[in-house]
C-alpha cells in the first residue's frame, strides 16, 4: 500500500504552503480584513487573503485578540438592517429582497472567513486560527459569537461528504506518522518503534479522516487490532511481545483508540462517522469478523466516584468491575445523560454497553481516572441507529446482561447519586 | 503524465456513486427532507440522505417542481421567529442568543442542502438538482430566492481554495475527454481525432478545474495554443495540416477556448481564477513565453448590429474590423459596462483589448454572431490587478492604440449609441 | 510536487524517450557499435547508446540489414576463442576460466545489446529492432541466427517476474486505449464507441500486461465477457443493443479476444500467464464466477478443409459443428500436434475443448476461416496443470462428452487425414 | 476502485511476496532445480519456484551450501557438447545449430535462475541468494564461478535503463526510510531525528535508484547538502544546531555520503549513473548550482600511512592535509591505479581531486582511518566523459593546483612508495 499512501497525499496542489515568506506587512489586519471584504473582485482578494493569513502567524497574542475583536464588533450584524430588509421581504418576497436579507442577516466576517479560505493552502491556517481563538477567547461573549461563524462554516466545509478515509501504516509517509504519534491521545506513542507495533502486524489497523485541502493533517485516526475473542486490557493488546495473530484466525475488530487531532476542528464531529465506516469496510473486506467493539477508558468514573466520597477498589477487581458497571449504567448527567463522556459519545452513536473490565488498563494514567477498569463498547451495525434513536428518545443506557449483572453487585454505600 | 491524471482522479471514494440501485422509496419528499432536517442525529441522516436523492433523479418535472416549492415555502425562514431572535440578542448578546439567531436568519432549507451534501458522492448529484432548479424555477420568485441558497452554499464549496487544476491531455482518462468533448462550447470539437489534434501536439495545451468531490466532472476547462506570434484566426490555429511549433520557438500563450461545464454551476465564478492560474504556471514552466492572450468571440456584435440597423460589412475586412474594434469600446450597457459580455468577462478579469481580426472566424457561428471578426484580450500578469481596478471603477475599455485607431475608422453611419 | 515527482518517477522515468532529437550523427553504425561494446567504462556508453538508437530510426531497410549483417557477422563468436577457453577451463576449472570461457562463447552483440538496453527507455526502441530483424532477415541464416540473441535476451528481461498486469477499462489513458483499438487482431474495434461497449458495462473487462520500462505501450490484452452460461456466438457477445448483465447475476468468464500487440516480442510468450492470473484475479473478486471458458476462433478449419478438398457446410450448422468439432480433435500435424493454431496454444495451456458452435462468427472473416464455426475451450483452474502435463506427454485432445459425439457424426466423406 | 488498483499494480504486483508460508515442501532441493529447468511448459513452473525459493529461505547454511553445489556441479556445462554443437555450427552455421550451441555454452543453472525470476516478486529472494553464496562460496572456484552467472543475470536486469530514480525524503514512506537508516554505511544514522535533519530541510536531499521488481529496496542512495561554497568538514555539515541554508542562495551541491544497500548485487555497478544523474537534475532543477562536489572519506589513508611506518600527524593539521594530498596522488597499487579504493571510485568516474581538508571528520572512525582527513572530488559534468577516458588511458590522478601544492609540502621521510 506505500504508493497508495503516497498518491493520495499529492492530491493537493502544495505550492501554495508556505505562508510568511513574504517581505514585512505593516498595513493594519483590520484595514486589510475590511478590504478584503469589500473587494469588489476577485483579482487582488487572493493577494490580501495571502497577506492576512501570513501576518496572522506572526502575531502575538495580544494582537491576535485584537484582531478577534475586530471581527466580533466591527464586523458583526447590524440589527437594524436586518429589521428593515426583513421588512422589505415581507412586504415584496423577491431574488433581490430576498438577497437583501441573506446579505443583512449574515454578519462580514462570515464572509471575510470564506474569501481567506479561498486561498488554495489557507484551510489549514483558518482550522488554526480557530484553536486559537477557543484558546484566546473563552468567556468573552463576543469571541464565543464570533466563535460560531467559524463553526458554522467548518461545518459546511468539513461534512462527511468531503473526508477521505485512509489507511495508516507503516508505509505511509512519516510526516503523517510522526503526527500520529504527536496526536494520539489516549495510549501514548513513546518512539517510532512503538508506532511501528500498532501499524505493521498483520493484526494491527489504523485509519484516519483527511480533508483535501488539508492533504498532510490526519484529523481524526483510529487504531484498531483484530482479535480472536473480545480482549479485556489494553496491556495485552499492547505488549510487545505478543503473538500476531494470523488474519484468518480473528473474529473480533477492536477500536482501542480514537484521537482527534485538531483543536480547531472542536466541536466539528467526525468519530461517529469514522468508526462505522471503518468498522463497513473491515466486515466486507475480512468475512470473519463478526464483532465489533471499543476497548475504552472510563474517564469520569475517578473523578465521579471523588465526587460521591467513594474510593476506587482498585485492589478488588470484583468490586472494581461491578463499580465500573454501576457508573456507567446509572450515574447520569442533570440532562440525564451518561455522566461519562465516553460513554456519551458510543452510546450516542448507537453502541451498547458490552462488557466491563477490572485490571484492564493498569498505567498510572488508567489507574488514576478509573482504578484500572475499561469498557468493551459494541457496535452491531445492524442495530445501531435503531439503539441510536432509542438513546437519543429515551436516553436509556442498553447494556449487556452481564455488565447489568455487575452493576447489581455495586456496594455503592451512602453515595448519593444524581 | 499518464499516471498523473489516474492518480489525481482516484483521490476520491467511488464507492457512493450510484445513487438509486436501491429498492423503490415510497415515503413522500417533502416528509423525508422535513425528518432529514430535524434528525436529531447524524446516524440515519446519510440514508435518508441517500434515499431522498435517489429518488430525486427519478422524479418528473412535476415532482421535482413541487419539491422545490416545499423547500421554497416550507422551509424558508420564519419573520417573526427571526424578529424575536433577532431582539433577543440584542438585549442580551451571548453565544446562546447569536445562536437562536443564526439559527432562525438561515432557512431551514440551507441546512437540508448541507445535510444531503453529508452523503459522499451527493456533491455532484446537488449541483445537477440546481440545474433542475435553474430550468424549473424560473420566474418563479420563490424558487429564484431559493436558488441563492443554493448558489450561497455552492459559493461556500467550490471556492477557489478547494478547487484542483489539472493538465487535461491525451494521455488522460477517457471518461474525462469525452466529457471535454461535451462540453466544449466555443468550437466544437467533432471527433476523438479533432480532440487529438488539441491536445496531443507540444504546442497544444489544455486545463481544468475539478472538485475533489466530483473527480470525474471537469468544472471549467481552457483549450491553449503556444504560438509565435499573436494569433489572428482560430482557423489558422484549428488547421488539421497545421505545423506544430517548437516549444523553444514559441513565445505566445494563445487562450482559444473556455468553457464551463456544469449548468448547476451557474453564477459560481471559476473563469478568472483559471486563466490567471494557467498563465502564471505556463510562464514560470517555459521561460520563453512574454505573452497571454485571449484569441475570442464577439458574440454580442451581431445583435448589436442588428440593433442598431447596421448590416454587418463581412466581406470588407477592413470596415469589419473597424466597426469590431467601435463596438468593443464604445458600446455599452445601461450600468455603463460593454455590451459584449466576453469583453465584459476579460475586461473585468483585469484585460484588455489587444487586437481585432476580420475573417477570422469563418465559419457559419462564427459569420452569424460577429461577421467573422474576432479580438484578442491580453493579460499582462503584472497589470490585471490594476486594470481590473480601474475597470471597475472608472469602466473604461482599454484598448491598444490599434485597435483605437480602427475604431476611429468605422462607419457607423446614423446608428444611435446608447 | 515532490511526492508526484516520486510516484510518476516509480512508474517509469520518461525523460529519455524522444529519441532522434539530436543532431545528425554522421560516424558510421557499425563503428559506433564496436567501440560500445568495448567502451571501457560506463560513462561514454550511454551516450553512444543514444546516437546508435535514434540514428538506426532513422535508416533505410537497406542500411538497417547492413547494420544486422555487421552484427551477425563481425559480433559473432570466435569459434577458435571459444574453442581454447573450453580447454583452459577445462584443464583448470577456476573462477578466472570460467569468466573467459563465458565470454568466449557467448558473441559481443549480445552485449551490445544488453548495453543498448543500459539507456533509459531503450527498451522499446529494441523491441522496433528486432521486428526490422524478423521483417528484413527472414530466409538468411545468420541473421535468423541474430534474431536468437535478441530473443535470449528478450526472454529474460520480458520474463513473468517482470510484467505488470493492468485493467483496461473507461478510464484508461487515451493513448493507451487507441493502442487497444489499433492492436485488437481478432475482432476488430472500428470506432470509440464500439471500444466503450467492450470496456464501460459492468459486465466487461479487459487487461493487459506491460512491462515497466514500457509503460505506455500494452504487450498482450485480453477482453473478457461476464456473462450467465457459456456463449454460442461472438455476435451476441458483441451486438450493439445487448442488455449488461447484472455482475452479480453472472457466472461465467469468456475471454473472447487475446491479442499480441508487438511484433518485435514474437515467442516470447505471454497469453498462458494472462488468461491464468486474470482468471484467478477474477475468481476471488468475484465468489460468483465458476466457469472460465475462451470464444475463440478456429482459423486452422478453413485451411484444412481446402487441403482435404472438402467444403465447409456453412450453412448446415449441425453438419459444420460436426466438422469443426472433428477438426479440432483428430486433425493434427506431423508433429502430432493438432492442426489449429489456437487450439495448439489452448491444449498447450491445459484447457480442453468444452464446446463447439456454428453460426457463432457470421463476419465475413469468419465464414471465410471456419464457416462461422467457433470453439470454446474450458480453463479449469484445478485442472490445468495435469492437463497441460498430459497434454504436453501423450498430445490427446480432451474433449467434452458432447464435443466428441458431435464429432463422430462428422462426415468427412473421403477426407484423408494425417 | 479500479483506478487506484491500476496504479498500484503498475507500480507492482505485491501478493506474491510473501514467500515460506505454504506448507512443509519435503522433496529435495536438488529434484525440484532439476525439474524446473526440465519442466516443458511454463503451466507448473511457477508453483515449482516458489516452493523452491520459499524452501531456500528457511535452509541452513549447510543446506544451502550443498544446493549451491549442485548447481556448481551438476547443472554446469557440459564440455563435450559443447565442443561437439561448437564444431556442428561451424561446419553448418544455421538457426538451428546456432541454437544448438547457445544451449550447450550456456549452464543450466542460469536457466534456472531465469525461471526462477518468472516467480512475480522473486527477484529480491535471488538477490539474497546470492548474498548467501557469496558470503559461504569464498575460496571455493565451483561456487566463485556459479556467482558469475549470478552476475551475469544480475547486470543484465539491473542495468541502468531499467532502474527508477527517486527522491527520498521526509514524506516517503517508513518502511522505505527504516532502510535508508539500516542501509548507511558512511556516516551511521544513529536515529529517526538524525534521520529527518538530513532529509526535511530545504537544503537537504536524498535520491535512491530502485528496481520495479523490489520497490521496496533502495539499491543504493546518495545523501546531497546544498551550500554556499564546498565544506570542509562533516561535522559542519551535520551538525544539530546548523541553520538551514535557503535553496537560492546556495551554489554547491555536496554529496556527503552514499551507500549501497544490497549485499547481493556487489559488483553491479550503480554509484557512477546515481551521481551523475542526481547531479544533471539538481542543475536543471535549480540553475545557480554550479559546482558539485563530494566530501569523501580517504578509508586508505590510514593502513597505507601504517604499512609505510608512518604515523598520522593528525594533530598537525597542515602535515596531515599535506600527508592526505600526497596520498591520493602519489599513492598507487601494483596496476598502477590508485591505492585509495574511493579515489578509485571517483576518478574512474572522471572526478577529479579538488580540495583535501584536516580536522574534516573528527569522529573515532574519522581519526582511526585517514587521520581526520577528507577530500572532495569534483564532478564537472562537462569534463567527466573525458577525464575518464584520460584516467582509464594513462590512470594519472588530475588534481587542482592547490591540492598539488599541498602534496608536494608532505615529508613523507623515508617512506619508500610503490
Amino acid at each position: 500500500m506505500t504508493l497508495l499512501a503516497d498518491v493520495l497525499s499529492t492530491v493537493f496542489e502544495r505550492r501554495y504552503r508556505p505562508f510568511g515568506l513574504k517581505g514585512a506587512e505593516t498595513r493594519p489586519m483590520d484595514d486589510m480584513a475590511n478590504e478584503l471584504v469589500g473587494s469588489s473582485g476577485e483579482t487582488s482578494g487572493l493577494a490580501l487573503a495571502e497577506r492576512i493569513l501570513s501576518r496572522f502567524e506572526t502575531m502575538s497574542d495580544d494582537e491576535k485578540l485584537g484582531f478577534f475583536r475586530h471581527l466580533a464588533n466591527a464586523m458583526n450584524i447590524d440589527a437594524e438592517a436586518v429589521r428593515s430588509a426583513l421588512e422589505a421581504y415581507e412586504q415584496t418576497p423577491s431574488k433581490n429582497s430576498y438577497r437583501a436579507f441573506m446579505a443583512a442577516s449574515e454578519p462580514r466576517r462570515q464572509e471575510l472567513i470564506r474569501r481567506l479560505n479561498g486561498l488554495p493552502g489557507a484551510t489549514g491556517a483558518l482550522v488554526r486560527m480557530r484553536a486559537d481563538l477557543l484558546r484566546l477567547g473563552r468567556g468573552e461573549p463576543e469571541l464565543e459569537a464570533l466563535d460560531l461563524d467559524f463553526r458554522h462554516l467548518f461545518a459546511s466545509w468539513f461534512n462527511r461528504g468531503f473526508l477521505v478515509l485512509r489507511p495508516i501504516n507503516w508505509e505511509s509517509p512519516a510526516h503523517i506518522l510522526e503526527k500520529i504519534i504527536a496526536y494520539e491521545a489516549v495510549h501514548a506513542i513513546d518512539s517510532w518503534n512503538d508506532l511501528r507495533r500498532r501499524l505493521e502486524p498483520r493484526d494491527r489497523r489504523c485509519f484516519a479522516f483527511f480533508h483535501p485541502a488539508m492533504p498532510d493533517e490526519p484529523l481524526i485516526f483510529v487504531e484498531v487490532a483484530l482479535t480472536k475473542g473480545t480482549p479485556g486490557s489494553i496491556q495485552a493488546l499492547l505488549a510487545e511481545d505478543r503473538d500476531t495473530v494470523q488474519p484468518e484466525d480473528t473474529d473480533t475488530a477492536v477500536f482501542y483508540s480514537i484521537s482527534n487531532c485538531q483543536t480547531g476542528l472542536a466541536s466539528i464531529s467526525f468519530g461517529n462517522f469514522l468508526i462505522k465506516q471503518v468498522a463497513s469496510d473491515l466486515a466486507s473486506e475480512m468475512g470473519n469478523l463478526k464483532t465489533f467493539v471499543t476497548l475504552s477508558p472510563i474517564p469520569g468514573l475517578g473523578p465521579w466516584a471523588a465526587g460521591q466520597g467513594l474510593d476506587l477498589p482498585s485492589d478488588d477487581p470484583k468490586q472494581m468491575r461491578a463499580l465500573a458497571a454501576h457508573y456507567l449504567i446509572n450515574a447520569k448527567r442533570e440532562d440525564d445523560l451518561p455522566d461519562d463522556p465516553v460513554a456519551r459519545f458510543h452510546l450516542g452513536n448507537g453502541a451498547t454497553v458490552h462488557a466491563v473490565h477490572a485490571d484492564a488498563d493498569t498505567s498510572d494514567k488508567g489507574r488514576a481516572q478509573s482504578g484500572g477498569a475499561m469498557v468493551n463498547y459494541l457496535y452491531d451495525l445492524g442495530k445501531v441507529a435503531q439503539n441510536h434513536e432509542a438513546f437519543v428518545t429515551t436516553r436509556k443506557v442498553v447494556a449487556s446482561s452481564e455488565v447489568k449483572s455487575a452493576a447489581n453487585a455495586a456496594n455503592t454505600g451512602q453515595a448519593k447519586e444524581r
